[in-house]
C-alpha cells in the first residue's frame, strides 16, 4: 500500500512542494525513516536533521528549510504523522462473525459485520451496532446498548442497562457499569443503597485498561464525546466528564463531580466529591481539588491553587527546617534587642 | 408491587400519621416523585419541598411539617429510603443453574439454586452456598468456599484456597488471593517467597471492581463482616480488615497492617506496611498513616495528623514563598538592629 | 516429603552443626514450628526464642547461639527459609493439556506440557513454550509469544505481538500491551496516534494482579530480567525498567521513563514522563519523581529529595501554622524596634 505526496497532502490538509505522484511505502522518525518513506519534523530544535534524513520526502510547517527535498507543508506536522501513520499501519479486520464459544442471548441483536470472540457472553436484550468488535471473554450483562464500529477488548465488563456511543474503544479489564459506592450507616452496620441508574458512554471516547466506571445510583454516570481516559482511572457514580476531556492514568473522580470541556487531568490526581470543575481547566498530576473551579487556567498541589503558585511553594518546602531554626535564633536575638532597648 | 403506608412504617421502624391503608407504588426524590409514590426529606433545608411534592406521602424525621399530607415518621429517613428502594427494586432472579459453556469440576459441591453463567470456571474441591449466583467468566480456583446468597459479578478472580461468607458481593475484575508481594534479595536478585496462606472474607463484605486482596505468606488475610471496599483498593498480605470498615477508591494497605472496627478511609490514601489502627478512626483522602493509631479521631494528611491540623497547616502551604521572602528581611533588619545597638 | 539437614545445608549453601542425617518434614517460624521441622532466626532479637521453640533443628547466621540444637548454619537466614519453604510446599502440578472450552488457534505452537484451562483463548500464531501454565479465562491475541515454564493467571490480558521469556509470573487481571495513552489535538479533539509498538517482557519477572503495561507508539515497552512489580502498577508506553528492579503497589511510571537496575519504588509513587533514574536507586512510597537521578541513594517526597531532608521537611510541616504566626508577631516586634532606635 502506498500513498503519493499528493495523496498525503489531500489526507493532511496541507500542500506539496516538490513531485506530488511521488509514492510513499510508509512514515518514519527523521532518524529512523528509510528511502521510499516519508518523516516529519516537529520539533524545530532538530531542523538540521532534515538535510541527513534518509527519508524521501518530509512534512515541514511552515517556513522551515527543506533542504531541497520534497515537503509537504502543513502547520500540525505531528498530526500529519499520527493521520499518515493511521492510514498505513490500521487495517480493519473483516468480521469473524459469532465465534464458536461465543454465548449470546436469543433476543440479542447484532448488526452487520459483527466480531464477537470464543468466550464473550452477550446478555438479554443487548443491541450491537455494525462493525463492533467483541474481544475474547468480554461481558455485556443484559439490556446494554453498544454503538457501530465500537472495540471492546478482553475481558472488559459492561454491566446491565449501560449504552456505548460509536467509535468507543475499550482497553482490557475495564470494568464499566458497577455499582456506585453508596451506603447509609444504620447503627454500626452499612445498609447498601441499591445502585439503580446506569453509564452513558458518548461517541469517540476511549477507556484505558482496568479503568472502572460506576454506574449512578439513580439516573446517569456521563462520560461525554471525546473523552480520553488512561488506565486504572476511577469515575465514581453520578459523575459527568466533559466533552474532549483527558484524563491521565490512576486518577480518581470522587462521587458527583462534573468536569467541563476540554480539562485535562495528570496521573494520580484527585477530585473530591460533588465539585465543579469548568471548561479549560488544566489540573496537574497528583493534584487535590477540592474547591469548585471555574476559570481556564492551570491548577496543582493538594489543595490545588495556580501551578505557578504551587512550583513556588513546592521550591520553598525543602527549605522548611532552615526556615524553622532561623525563625528559633530570630526569636532569641529580637528578645535581646527588647532587653538592651528597654 | 405495592407498598401500604402501614407497611412501610413496618419495614423502616416508623409509625404512620395518616391512612395506613394507602398503597405506595415506588419512591422517588422530593423532585421527582410523582402521585402514588413515597418520597423523603433528609436535609433540613429543602422542608419547604414537602409542601410542594407530588409525591403522595412522605417520609419525615420526628417534629418536621408534613403540611397535611400522609407520613411515614422515622429517625433515619435516608435509612428509610434505601430500605424502600431496595424493596421495589431489588428482585432476586430466578437460579439459573449451571449454564451450557460453564466449567465446573467433578468434585465441586453446588448448593441449591446457585446460578453459574457461561464462561465461569469452577475448580476442583470447591464449595458453593445456596442461592450464589456466579456471573459469566468468574474464575474460581481449586478448594474455595463461598458462602450462601453471593454475587461473583464477571471477570472476578478467586485463587486457590480462599474463603468467602455470605452475602459477600464481589464487583467485576476484582482479585481475591493474588500473591503477596514478598521476595528475599539473593545477592543483587530476588528470590520468591511462596506465599501458601489465604485470604478469609466474613459476611455482607462488598468488594468494588477491579480491587485486588493479596493472599497471604503463611496464614491469612482477614476481611472481617461487613467491610466495604470501593474500587481499585489495594489490600497487601496479611491485612486484617475490621469489622464494618469502608475503604473508599484507590487506597492502599500495606503488607501486615491491621484496621480496627468501624473505621473509615477516604480516597488515594495510603496505610504503611506493620501498622495497627484502632476503632472507629477516620482517615481522610489522600492521607498516609506511618504510624499506630488508637484514639478515635479524624485524622489527614502526609504523615496524617489531627484533621483540623492538617487543614492549619494547608493552609499556610501557600504562603511558603511569602514566609521564606519575610525571614530573609527579618535577617537583615534584625542584624541592623544588632549593630545600631551595639 | 523430607529433607536431612545434610541436604538442607546443600540447599542453602550452609554447613551441619549436629547430625547431618536427621529428616526434616517442614519449616515454620520459631514460635509454630513443631518437632520435626526446622526453624530459622533471623532477627537477632528473637534469639532467646532459640533455646524454646519446639522445632527439632534451626537455621542459624554464623556466631548465634544454638543452645545445644541441631543447627545449619548460614548467612542470609531468611533467604535460606525461603528456599526450604519452596522445597516444601511448591509442587508442579502434571500438565492438563488442552483442556475442553479452551481456544486454540489452528496455527498456534505450543510446547509439550504445557497447560491450557477452559476459557482460555490462543491467538493466530502465538508461541508457547514447554511447561507454561494459562489458567482460565486468559486472553492470548495474535502473534504473542511466551517462553517455558511461564505462569499467566485467570483473566489475563496479552495484546498482539507482546513478548514474554521464561519463568515469568502474571497475576490475575494484568493487561500487558494494551494502547499506549498517545493522541495529538486536532482543534478541541483529539487525534488517537496509533501505538503500534509491542511489550518485551524478560525472564524471572513478575506482574501483580490488575497491574497495566502500555505498548509502546512505535518499538517497545521494555521489562527487564527479574523486575517484580506488584499489584494495580502502572507502566505507561515507551517505558524502560531495569533489572531486578522492585516496584511496590499503585505506582505509576509515565511515558518514556526509564528506570535503571536494583531500582526499588515504593507504593503510590510516581515517575513523570521522560525521566531517567539510574541504578541502585530508592524511591520512598507516595514519591513524585520529576527529574532525572543518577546517583544511587535513598529518595522521597513531591519532588523526591534525599530521604532525610524528607523527613526534616516533613517533621516542620505540622509547625507552619505556629511558623507562620511566629512571622506576623517578629514582624510586629523587629517594626518597634526599628522605631525605637531612630
Amino acid at each position: 500500500m502506498q500513498l503519493s505526496l499528493g495523496q498525503i497532502a489531500e489526507l493532511v490538509g496541507g500542500r506539496v512542494i516538490g513531485n506530488p505522484d511521488l509514492l510513499m511505502s510508509g512514515i518514519g522518525s527523521l532518524d529512523d525513516a528509510v528511502a521510499g518513506q516519508i518523516t516529519f519534523l516537529s520539533n524545530p530544535k532538530y531542523s538540521e536533521k532534515v538535510a541527513t534524513t534518509k527519508a524521501t520526502a518530509i512534512i515541514l510547517p511552515p517556513g522551515a528549510n527543506g533542504f531541497g527535498k520534497n515537503v509537504v507543508e502543513t502547520r500540525n506536522t505531528y498530526l500529519a504523522f499520527a493521520k499518515i501513520l493511521t492510514y498505513f499501519t490500521l487495517r480493519p479486520k473483516p468480521s469473524t462473525g459469532v465465534m464458536e464459544g461465543a454465548f449470546v442471548s436469543k433476543d440479542a441483536r447484532l448488526g452487520t459485520d459483527v466480531s464477537v470472540y470464543p468466550g464473550a457472553y452477550i446478555g438479554e436484550g443487548v443491541v450491537i451496532g455494525d462493525r463492533t468488535v467483541i474481544h475474547p471473554n468480554v461481558v455485556i450483562y443484559n439490556e446494554v446498548s453498544i454503538g457501530e464500529d465500537v472495540t471492546l477488548h478482553s475481558n472488559v465488563s459492561i454491566r446491565e442497562g449501560c449504552r456505548l456511543g460509536n467509535r468507543v474503544i475499550v482497553h482490557s479489564g475495564a470494568v464499566i457499569g458497577s455499582d456506585g459506592f453508596g451506603f447509609v450507616p444504620d447503627g454500626r452496620r452499612y445498609f447498601k443503597i441499591p445502585q439503580i441508574g446506569i453509564v452513558v458512554i458518548e461517541d469517540d471516547v476511549e477507556i484505558g485498561a482496568n479503568t472502572t466506571i460506576d454506574r449512578a445510583a439513580l439516573d446517569v454516570t456521563l462520560i461525554r464525546r471525546g473523552v480520553k481516559l488512561d488506565n486504572l482511572v476511577q469515575i465514581a457514580h453520578n459523575c459527568s466528564i466533559g466533552e474532549d476531556t483527558a484524563i491521565a492514568a490512576q486518577t480518581g473522580i470522587a462521587g458527583s463531580s462534573s468536569l467541563g470541556n476540554n480539562v485535562t487531568v495528570g496521573g494520580q490526581a484527585a477530585v473530591s466529591g460533588h465539585i465543579r470543575i469548568g471548561d479549560n481547566i488544566m489540573i496537574g498530576g497528583r493534584s487535590g481539588v477540592m474547591h469548585n473551579m471555574d476559570q481556564p487556567g492551570v491548577f496543582s498541589g493538594l489543595p490545588a491553587v495556580p501551578h505557578k503558585d504551587w512550583l513556588k511553594s513546592m521550591a520553598v518546602y525543602s527549605k522548611l527546617p532552615e526556615m524553622r531554626k532561623m525563625i528559633k535564633e530570630f526569636e532569641a536575638r529580637i528578645a535581646l534587642l527588647e532587653k538592651s532597648s528597654q
